[in-house]
C-alpha cells in the first residue's frame, strides 16, 4: 500500500425540503450579507424558493454549456461592480461551472445547490470555453465551501436526465478503481457511491418522485464525483472522451454504451476490487465467490438494462467504419494505471463489441492470473 | 437520510520506508524553513531517521501523557522565542497532543508522523490537563496539515500495544455506526476502517515485522479516528469514559472487553448496519443473510479472541461490587441516538456480563423488530 491522498476542506448538508433554510444558514455562518445568486431560467422557479431567505444583492440567471469565456467575464465584472461577497449556485453543471469561473477571479466563497446528479459542486476543477477550445483547470479556491442538497428540487429532473446523469456518475466510480491516482480513500467513497447510485437509481425510475431514491442518487453522485476528482480520469473516461470529441456521440449515453466493456476487459485482472464492486451494485456473495470479475460485469449489466440505458455505440450513432481510426486515437491517451493493458487488437476488439452490443468480455489475450491489485 | 458533514483539509501519505524524504516534502511543499521537532525519548532514534533532511530549529523531546498545561506552555514559549514556523511531531498520541497543544497558540502548521495507531493526526481535537483535569475542545487550526505514515516506523511497537491500539480503533470504528452525529460518510469511512483494521491486526500479531500488514493498520486506524471525530461518542466511549474515569480501569482492556458487549446490545436493531460490519470484520454473507446482529458480534469476538484481548471486566480489575454505582453513572451519559434505548435494568445486565465475560447477547427486552437505521 502506498497513497497520497489530498482532502479538501468543505461542508456537506442533505435534508430533503431543507435548501431554502440550509443555505441562508450557510451564508450567516460564513458571515456573507452580499449573494450573487446564479441560476438557469429552466431553474428559476427553483432558485426562487431556494433563495426566498438570502440577501440577494445580484441575480444572475444567465447559464451556458461549457461555460464561455465571454459569458464568464461578464458574469466577473457584474459580480465586482455588485460587491458580492458569496455566490448561491441553483442548478446542474453549466451553473456550478459558471459560479467557479466567477470565483476563480473573484475571492468569494460558493454555496452550491445542485439539481441533478453531475457532481461539480464536489470538486476543484474549472472548465472555461472560447472559440470552441475548453480548457479545464483545478484551483481549490473554486471548490464550493458548503453544498445543500436537497431531493425536493429533483424531482422534476425527467427520469432519461437522471439515468443519464446517474450512470454518468456510476461511471465516475467505476473508473476511480483504476485511475492513475487511485487509492484506498478514494477507493472506499467509490465503491459506497456505485452502492447508493446503483440502490436509488432504479428507485427513482420506478417512480419519479420517491424522495429517498432521489436521496440516494444524490448522494452516491456526490461521492463518485469526490473519488473521481481525486482519483483522475482512467480508461473508461478516456475512451469516452474521445468518442464525444472526436466523433460527436452524445456524453451521458456513450458513459453508458462503454463501462460494462471496460469493466470486462479489467475486472478478471483485479478480483478483489471486482467483487467488491459487485456487492457494492447488488450482486449475491456466491456470485462473487464464484467468479468476482463476471459477477460484476453481469450487475452492472442487469442495472444498466433495468434502467433501459443504450446498449450499443452503433445503436447511438457511431458509423462501424470509424472503429479503427477510434481505436488508434484512444490507444495513446490510455493511462498505464489500467490493470489489463490494452493493445491495438483488445481495443479494437472492446470497441467493436461495444458497437455491435455484444456481451462485454474479457479479452482473449488477458492474463489469467491477477496482475496488479490496486489496495 | 438527512445529514451534515463537515470535511477538513488534510493530506496525508503513506508509504513504507519513506518518512524522511516524505517529511522533507511536506515542509517544502509548505514553504517552510523553521522546523521544531518534537518527539518522546523513546522515539528518539526514529525521529532522528524522520528529520534527517529537515531544518530543525528547536529539538523538543519532552513529551508526557495526558499534555501537561505547564509543558504545553513551556513547548509554546521555546517555539516562539526559536520563531520555528512548522511543527514535525514523531510519536504516538501525546506527541501529536503536545504539538497540537502548540499550534493552538502559536499559528504553525503541523506535519505529523504517527508511530502508533492513537489516530489524533487525524483529528481536530486538543487536549491538556491541569492540576488532574483534563479539557479538550475542537478547533481545525491544530489538525496537521500533513500525516505521513511509515509503517516502517511501527514495527518495534510491541504486539501488546498494537493490540491495544489497533482495538481502541476498531471500537471508533464500531462506535462511529451509531454515534450522535453519525451520517453516512463517516458510516463508510467506518467500515473500510474496520475492515482494514480487522485485517492488518491477526497479521500483525502473526507477524511483528510484517510491513503490509502495519500497513492496513496505520490506514484502519487514520479512518477509525475521521470517522470518530466525525460522529462523536457513542454508547461505547461512554461507558468506557465512566469505566476508567471513574473506576480506574486501564483504558486500552477496557475497550476491547465491553465492545461486543455494546454491538450484541443494539445491533439487533441495526441489521443493515450489522451485516455491513459484519462483512467487513470478515463474516461469511450466508452468516449474515442468517443473522446479521449475531454475524457482527462473532465476528468481532473471533477477532478480540484471536488476537488474546482481555474479556472480562472483573479480569482486569473492576470489583462486582461496583457494578451498580457503573451503572448509575452510565446511564445518564449513553446518547440518544443509541439505536437500542438502555434501561437501568439493561444497563447493569449488560455490565454484569462484560464484568464476568458472559457470551454478548441483545437485552431479553429488545424490540424484536428493527427501531433504527442511521442510514
Amino acid at each position: 500500500m502506498q497513497f497520497v491522498h489530498e482532502t479538501l476542506a468543505q461542508r456537506v448538508l442533505l435534508g430533503s425540503g431543507q435548501a431554502a433554510t440550509a443555505v441562508a444558514a450557510e451564508v450567516v455562518r460564513l458571515e456573507r450579507r452580499r449573494v450573487m445568486l446564479i441560476h438557469g431560467v429552466a431553474e428559476a422557479a427553483l432558485a426562487q424558493r431556494v433563495a426566498a431567505d438570502l440577501p440577494v444583492t445580484l441575480h444572475w440567471d444567465e447559464v451556458r454549456q461549457h461555460v464561455p469565456l465571454e459569458l464568464a467575464r461578464r458574469a466577473r465584472i457584474a459580480a465586482r461592480d455588485a460587491g458580492v461577497d458569496v455566490i448561491v449556485s441553483v442548478g446542474g453543471g453549466s451553473t456550478t461551472g459558471l459560479a467557479k469561473a466567477v470565483a476563480l477571479e473573484v475571492d468569494v466563497p460558493i454555496v452550491a445547490v445542485p439539481t441533478t446528479y453531475a457532481g461539480s459542486e464536489a470538486t476543484p476543477v474549472w472548465g472555461l470555453t472560447d472559440d470552441g477550445v475548453k480548457s479545464t483547470g483545478v484551483d481549490p479556491t473554486v471548490l464550493p465551501a458548503a453544498v445543500i442538497y436537497d431531493a425536493a428540487l429533483t424531482t422534476s429532473l425527467s427520469i432519461d436526465l437522471t439515468v443519464a446523469s446517474g450512470l454518468n456518475g456510476l461511471a465516475h466510480c467505476v473508473d476511480s478503481l483504476w485511475a492513475p491516482r487511485a487509492d484506498p480513500i478514494n477507493l472506499a467513497m467509490a465503491l459506497e457511491g456505485a452502492r447508493a447510485l446503483a440502490s436509488g437509481l432504479p428507485a427513482v425510475a420506478a417512480e419519479p418522485e420517491d424522495l429517498e431514491g432521489r436521496e440516494q442518487c444524490l448522494y452516491g453522485a456526490y461521492l463518485a464525483a469526490l473519488a473521481f476528482a481525486s482519483a483522475g480520469s482512467g480508461m473508461h473516461h478516456k475512451i469516452c472522451h474521445v468518442l464525444g470529441g472526436g466523433f460527436d456521440l452524445p456524453h451521458a449515453p456513450t458513459h453508458a454504451v462503454v463501462l460494462p466493456y471496460v469493466l470486462a476487459h479489467n475486472a478478471p485482472a483485479v478480483p478483489d476490487l471486482a467483487g467488491r464492486l459487485a456487492l457494492a451494485l447488488g450482486a449475491t456473495q456466491s456470485g462473487v465467490v464464484a467468479d468476482p470479475a463476471r459477477a460484476a460485469v453481469e450487475a452492472l449489466e442487469a442495472l444498466c438494462t433495468g434502467l433501459g440505458a443504450p446498449d450499443s455505440l452503433g445503436g447511438i450513432g457511431l458509423a462501424e467504419t470509424d472503429l479503427p481510426e477510434c481505436a488508434a486515437r484512444c490507444l495513446p491517451v490510455i493511462p498505464d494505471s489500467t490493470p489489463v493493458p490494452v493493445t491495438e487488437a483488445s481495443l479494437t476488439a472492446l470497441l467493436r463489441a461495444a458497437w455491435a452490443g455484444d456481451p462485454p468480455t474479457a479479452p482473449a489475450q488477458s492474463h489469467p492470473e491477477p496482475t496488479k491489485e490496486s489496495s
